[in-house]
């Protein structure tokens, strides 16, 4: 009887076995190397009709499936467990860009484009594609779309999902949905695609979709501005936006211990500003018009905001090294703090007009409870959405701080869940946040999910142990 | 025993039952006068609790119920079948707007909202609520949310699906579904809320829903370009995205044949140009900037435009009166077209770049065999969806036009299917196109469909005879 590694082998060739024990360790275990675990297979296939006829065996005989794109999700979401029965069906092979429409102002992508490959095949085509985030480099966009991937651009342009018109989808039976359709309107029924972005891979495999681009701007203006802290924040925010309208494409606040920690441990960072301030924000404007124009706006902008007391100073890019530069600070945060020591990272959303509030409940409760935590806050300000991290004292033993991160976390969640926001607002469930979310979210609403789960995959095969 | 309606009365209050005659008549009969129905009862609930309780009542009972809004459907989605035995469940008097949060850029809207309403209270607020459509003095929130309404600012601001964050829905069972949150990222698990939005009603009753707010423009420019057809319509789209960027908020094509009608039998509209041309582009930019600065702007991209043959001609609006009255010859033309006698409409999408594909080959098509009709065409060129409506000839009698109605929507709807468009680009299905889709969709969708539909509304009491 030939083994499940020879039948997989007969649907996608050698080519499409990763036998290798070196070569299988990066598809066992989650980038931030938290989870590791065993596959039964790692397989790769070079087609959707591979994915199928894969899904399709694997169902035949109930075996469970973990789909994988450039496994670099942070909540383990990625990766199988430990009993080596689940099979890892990596979609990497499938990379090609099936087509580019600019007068449609999309693509039609294969699941295992890397996404800084097709932010490139839109800049070749004279358009933008929107999503940019730091992983940009290694994950996929069938990942991106499965976690629906948020990142810097998400205030202008929207989460993954919103970037989206069209899946092709293989189902938890081995049945492919062609649902790549180009359109910007189409009500005929229910609209399935929104099932399967941000499911993390639970109710089947996105193969190929159907991306919008955008008119790509011509001038960017960039600027850091100094500030009090969040409060200033969110009433520049609404300031610049009333200023400045759709063109604010970057909004994000750094805490000045996220420059310390930059200026510390990356090499050729520097303050723009010649004392220290409480905070920061990254603001970045982008326009049709001439780059003359665009400095002009954001100067003025700025220059009204500083007489309406909101921003203590503000330095412009004069140069695109120096733009890099400042966007150096803000991407350069988690490096350095890895380098720094260990962390307990929270990715939460509020409404925007609650991020003050949060701060300040959170900061406090924290400082009272847990004198010795350092906190490291950053993030999207302009989505409400904030990287809340805590870093240990330099008194405090790694293990000691580790074990707090239960306590720290139920203390952050039971704010973000007070203020009406989201316990993960842009990194997904996995397994990391699995548990956690049955304390937030209504019962109610996890049985609705379960339903729905149970209706797309009665088999339960489609990466257990996962969201739900 | 009591009556349903005295158990209904119990729950909602004399206040809360229609029972005259007459004024039940507008809730059983739909806006185009096509589909007349008889319900049980009119019940129009105040709260979302007495909406909860009504439908708990008749699912316990297996009462079908018809949720309804300002029923203005175009497709008979919101009106009750000739029974007697359905009970319409009308939104109207749940009209609050909970809150505004200017700062988080958000209101929370009750589904009885009438969307003028909304836009009045987003510009007291000092910013915009962008969904516009022909209905909005009369249609309500919900049923916007419900048919994921598209309307002339999609281009920009995208389908009513694009302007929600969070819902409150009361679910088949009785149950509420309180998911009314206000953020912009919030990756916990399924995305719910697409379920409901564009569901047409047969999935549950939408009871509020919190929607995104804008900063409003300061400046608009207004124009009508000349143009030879819908191949000049996509290039001047591309080029005038290209150097306008997201300041193009409306982009509406009009066929001479509508200027004709809305001329003849709308008074006081008059020709902007002093001869005629084949077709005209509606063009209107919004701006944080200046109003001299957005009227330059678009005056340079029409001037370019000109110069690269793509326009014949253009008229810039110099006044908010020549504003109005530009527009007016695009919202008129329903209106004109009815008074010219009887059609038969088709709302139809496909990719943008397909467009002239679509009118040479269906213009071509109903010319050949049915060479009595004259096509009105006009529509959201910019989202690739199409009026592509069909008027009698004069020496055609009309039932005879009539007669002919299924082999012109088959003639149509085959080549958007073979462009890889869409039947229903933003009217929904309702009951006029809920077989008709069958042709169209693939079984595999209509299973997904109707498995969702299964999950949610086991006995089939939501909307039944709508969409599946």
């Amino acid at each position: 009887m030939s083994t499940l590694e020879d039948r997989l082998r007969a649907i996608v060739g050698e080519r499409g076995i990763v036998s290798d024990a070196a070569a299988r360790e990066p598809h066992e275990v989650d980038w931030r190397g938290q989870y590791r675990g065993r596959a039964a297979v790692v397989v790769k296939p070079a087609n959707t009709e591979e994915v199928a006829k894969v899904v399709s065996l694997l169902a035949a005989e109930r075996i469970a499936i973990v789909p994988q794109g450039g496994n670099t999700s942070l909540c383990g979401a990625s990766v199988p467990d430990d009993s080596g029965r689940q099979v890892v069906v990596n979609l990497s092979r499938m990379n090609r860009v099936r087509a580019v429409d600019t007068a449609n102002n999309t693509m039609t992508v294969e699941a295992g484009c890397v996404l800084a490959a097709l932010q490139k095949v839109a800049d070749e085509n004279d358009r933008l594609f929107p999503l940019s985030l730091g992983a940009e480099g290694s994950c996929e966009i069938g990942g991106n779309l499965s976690t629906n991937a948020g990142g810097t651009g998400v205030l202008r342009y929207g989460n993954t999902r919103e970037l989206v018109l069209g899946l092709e989808v293989v189902l938890p039976d081995g049945r492919v949905w062609d649902g790549l359709r180009g359109l910007r309107k189409d009500n005929t029924g229910y609209d399935l695609k929104h099932l399967f972005v941000g499911a993390e891979g639970t109710l089947g495999i996105i193969t190929a979709a159907v991306m919008k681009l955008f008119p790509k701007p011509r001038a960017t203006a960039t600027a850091i501005a100094a500030i009090e802290g969040p409060t200033a924040a969110v009433q520049l925010l609404s300031a610049m936006r009333g200023r400045c309208g759709d063109r604010i494409t970057g909004f994000e606040l750094l805490q000045r211990v996220c420059f310390d920690l930059v200026l510390k441990h990356i090499p050729g960072m520097r303050d723009p500003f010649l004392e220290p301030h409480p905070a920061y924000i990254l603001v970045e404007i982008s326009d049709s018009g001439t780059q003359a124009e665009a400095r002009i706006l954001l100067e003025e902008a700025l220059g009204e905001a500083a007489e309406a007391g909101l921003i203590r100073d503000a330095v412009l890019a004069s140069s695109d090294a120096q733009r890099l530069a400042f966007w150096g600070l803000r991407e350069n945060i988690s490096e350095a703090q890895k380098l720094d020591g260990v962390s307990i990272k929270h990715d939460v959303s509020v409404p925007i007009s609650r991020v003050p509030e949060f701060f300040e409940r959170t900061d406090r409760a924290l400082a009272e409870r847990f004198p010795d935590i350092r906190i490291v806050a950053f993030g999207h300000v302009g989505d409400g959405n904030i990287h809340y991290n805590c870093s240990k004292s330099e008194r405090q033993a790694a293990a000691e701080f580790y074990k707090q991160a239960p306590d720290v976390n139920h203390l952050v969640y039971e704010v973000v869940t007070s203020l009406g926001g989201s316990i993960s607002a842009e990194h997904g469930l996995g397994q990391l946040k699995r548990e956690e979310i049955k304390r937030y979210k209504s019962e109610l609403e996890l049985d609705l999910m379960r339903s729905i789960k149970k209706t797309l995959d009665p088999g339960g095969i489609m990466n257990p142990g996962k969201v739900l």
